[in-house]
């Protein structure tokens, strides 16, 4: 039987992205979609490159109850805060929730609090959310009714240095993460710092030290076969291009290792991956490869001159770094094959 | 059972892309590609995006003989020249050919040696081709054993102004055609004009008053309901973009229409179509809102004070300009459902 | 004596690129910069690039009087309607006003009216005010207390056609103009149409058939030889660049001249023009060729074939449509030489 | 007495800045400008933005003597290997020359034969060659005859870290500079890497590890107070946009200070210099902000949670990272003020 899908938030770039996947999964049907802004309006008249398959789509105000009984599954495409809001009522309604907001990724209310600035509202579901990378937590994802989809940033970086750090290779207290994203990371809403003019022909780095995903990496990286993290390095730019993101991330070698070795480590955590490609030597990520699809391609070098062990990742941060990874997730807890919808191959160029 | 499918010439961008389309198209297996610059390497060298489909691919010299061995169906994103050499042989040893260069577009074998500089070398070819715009030819396209894949600014145009022609609504002999492309139509051949330090910021016309295009608008729009073009005014741009054709099209009305009785006429003779969206009053195409995907967005505004009826359509020059329509042939031709393997809907933004 | 110069609307783009320009003019000191977002704040806390220049110019509220007191020379870069607010208690105060709104371009109040929405509350000054083209109004300007700076589009389109029109070469009730403007002109107020996201890889019209600089450009092409320019077909496009106007204009031949009569028929009007460029057979303008300069740039290509002078012209879009305009109006009407502070040459790449 | 300058190699992208910057200098006249490509054709068919300044000059095809006796000061923008070639005939008939290969930038031949895989043949005059980094050895630049103008990345890297190193605050053992850089410092050349539809939307490392900028780095930084630098971590990275070095460089604090403490010691270290600005706490460089201009913008931010102090540095490339960098040399070597032809402020938005 066809799953019911309701967006939440469906009007900023996640939203909208998420209708463009589901669109093409067989076994889903988007029943419901909301927007505060666009309430009553078809949802084509939100993202005119849907017409076709938004029109029948009527934006509604968000409504827990409604939703619940429109929905089976909810993707809560929502800032942070507001989604803690109406999860829980949709959880007790009995719907599968696939949360996109920040809200359910950290385990420690506590931590939450110290770096969004305000108390978490459902501290009781922290335990209960499954974190969303399929690559590294698929059987509690199978068995979540709540998971936490993870940050694009996040995503990018635990992906390249989980396997190395469960083999115990890189030293865990000195991770530099250099990290870049498109600009559709900051969303729809419109702001001077994302206008075509002040971007274009523009690279500059932002939340310089303070950057919310920190303590993200900190709790997926910490704990890896014992490692003691401590405080990451981690440092967002802001591209101007669209779509992506790129993780330089460097790493002190603990061990006496080829290049060839510590790739081989990588290939063989992921060989049985669809979206993750651990590339040959020689070729390093690029975000125009990975555009458009679920993937997420991981390279690396090793620096004998100078003891460093450089590994790189680029996902497409609407798609493997949110709204892909969603539908990844839908499928790993519905026990549908993992690329339903998510086949397409990369735009290039 | 599926088709045995070889790509000629797949190392350029409408190769790669026909790659990436037919990758996911359930009747198709793709059993060879060929490329002289990268002969025997493997095709995920020539496209890493594609790593994943591409590495059992290798790339081929050219040789008809062995295509033939190894197709049913040969899909030809050549230049023009070299593709009249090998296709004779090909529809001689029973293989269905579509043909992305301009070699059989032009009936008119003196027209083609006129506007390209050379004689045809198969101009007995020239009346068994069909042209392939499914839209309007599609009885012709379904029984044809060649298939000539029309010109992305054709199509913008053709699409655009058929439909008006047909009913006798404006003035075939006054027609202006302003167009823009993205970079990508001008391939991948290194060239100092195509580098990003002198595209971007810049945008310019090219080729004004003689790119080849022209010939093959005139040859399907003449003769629509007895128009007699003449010839068309057209002048294409390069645009600081990768992907998109957009078209504005400056039309005489010859009779007293409202605007909204223009846009009837264009939605009623595409309302069955999958690929034509005819939009709305107040909305323009956006090249944005197409990319990735086989549609034609067409869009229209009548000038009321300078009597004057603006057409205007948007394609992405790669896919419905290109590799699109030709898996859209395909399809036509092998009785298969149209958008087979083009189910995917725009990559906005 | 230096001039003490007042920047109106100084944190748009017109007025970050008036003290751009104004920064390195040797015989103006820039005293006043108003702007009500951030009044009270540095000047290079607006526009960080300017840090140096900025520092010591703290932003002011409007306020006309101590203007006057502050300045001699005042450039209003105000949106339309608020500049003639403003404007008539400067002139009073026997300031020399140099507009870059609207508010002043068009002779009659009446067409102000209805393009504009609202009465015209200074149509006096209407008569007074000279048009801001140097190359066409010199004499107007030197005398003129009040300037009105040109629109974008109008500069490109009237310093295309006006020379051909005064020879009676073309038909004046014929012109169609398809302009296209990089994404700066839409100013630096956040807006969604203006995100990075939305406009990268877009190629989109706006206004079709409604922009207001059509009357500016029936008004200043109209009456030139006797011309009787009707309603002109004018189409402006938004494209993915920040700065550049690239208008290709369609006009049909009154004589049988060849394309090096009309190429000299402009180069010779233009002969000691410092910035306009006549460009030779077979080159063509490119907005990447004019970019952060004051120049503007001509082609023109002959089609033979269907009867049709293509003439494209092509400026930088915040200089020689507007803040570059600006200055080489103040430097006529102070009996300046006409490239002081304008001397740079174009950034490319 | 105006100096009369050759520009050998003209046809690159800093040869055409070097055009596009002198034509402006007041103390210069271009008597000389050679390219292979483009020998007897007139500059501005190479540069068509400089149609006016270049139209005079004609492309001469290179030769030795002929620079000598048209020439006072002679700007190598020539590929390495090349230069070295020309520049001990140019010293010897008495030219001074500047630099812009890397031929003379680092002292020890044997270190340039390891990372330029050919034999140093003119090690002799890598001594008395000045390394022209003004602001840090503006004495020996005005002495010297022949002057090696540093690399774009070298530029951004070296500004930023010596006057922490020279106050003993950070380990030199343990810097990483991950860079990132426009597509212009590819060069003009013709390559499918730098093909706008490869570039745009795309972020990709190159040169991982082993970049000819690190010996000539490591050689600057190394002796600052005695530091031993040892193996420098270096990546740069390709941006999407055509100018812009941006550097952003971990290092570990070697004294418990505070992020005032450090930015004092920049601001103290470059309070005199014209091109360099030190941005107050909270803000950083970004790549847009310095376009066109030769100004280097330093930032940083001190990470109290992990002990990193980050240090980030923007220029634009093709201006201070080499063409402005070569004039200042000039102006420097020439007893001019600094900024002489090097007034303009950066090109925004």
């Amino acid at each position: 039987m066809v799953m019911r899908v309701g967006i939440l938030g469906a009007s900023g770039y996640t939203g909208g992205e998420l209708v463009r996947l589901l669109a093409c999964h067989p076994e889903v049907t988007i029943t419901h979609v909301t927007s505060e802004r666009y309430a009553g309006q078809p949802f084509s008249a939100v993202y005119p490159h849907l017409t076709g398959v938004g029109d029948s789509l009527i934006c509604q105000a968000m409504d827990a109850q409604q939703i619940s009984e429109a929905c089976d599954v909810a993707f809560c495409a929502l800032p942070h805060v507001t989604s803690m809001t109406v999860v829980p009522t949709l959880l007790e309604n009995g719907l599968k929730v696939i949360d996109l907001s920040a809200d359910f990724r950290l385990k420690d209310a506590q931590v939450y609090a110290d770096w969004y600035g305000t108390d978490h509202t459902a501290p009781a579901l922290l335990a209960q959310a499954a974190y969303g990378l399929p690559e590294l937590h698929r059987a509690e994802i199978a068995k979540a009714q709540l998971i936490a989809n993870p940050g694009c940033y996040p995503t990018s970086i635990i992906l390249a240095l989980t396997p190395l750090l469960r083999e115990g290779l890189i030293d865990p207290a000195r991770i530099i993460a250099d990290s870049k994203s498109g600009v559709s990371g900051a969303g729809r809403s419109p702001g001077q710092a994302t206008l075509f003019s002040e971007v274009s022909e523009g690279f500059k780095p932002y939340k310089v030290t303070g950057h919310r995903h920190i303590p993200e990496i900190e709790q997926e990286l910490s704990g890896v076969n014992g490692s003691d993290i401590g405080a990451i390095r981690f440092t967002p730019h802001l591209l101007p291009q669209i779509r992506g993101i790129f993780s330089t991330i460097y790493t002190i070698p603990l061990q006496d290792r080829t290049e060839e070795e510590y790739r081989s480590v990588l290939a063989d955590h992921y060989r049985d991956e669809m979206f993750v490609r651990v590339l040959p030597k020689g070729r390093f990520p690029d975000t125009h490869h990975v555009r458009g699809s679920n993937l997420c391609d991981i390279g690396l070098a090793l620096d004998e001159r100078s003891g460093t062990l450089v590994v790189m990742a680029a996902i497409d941060n609407l798609v493997k770094g949110a709204s892909g990874a969603a539908v990844q997730n839908l499928n790993v807890s519905s026990g549908l094959p993992e690329n339903m919808a998510l086949e397409q191959w990369p735009l290039f160029p």
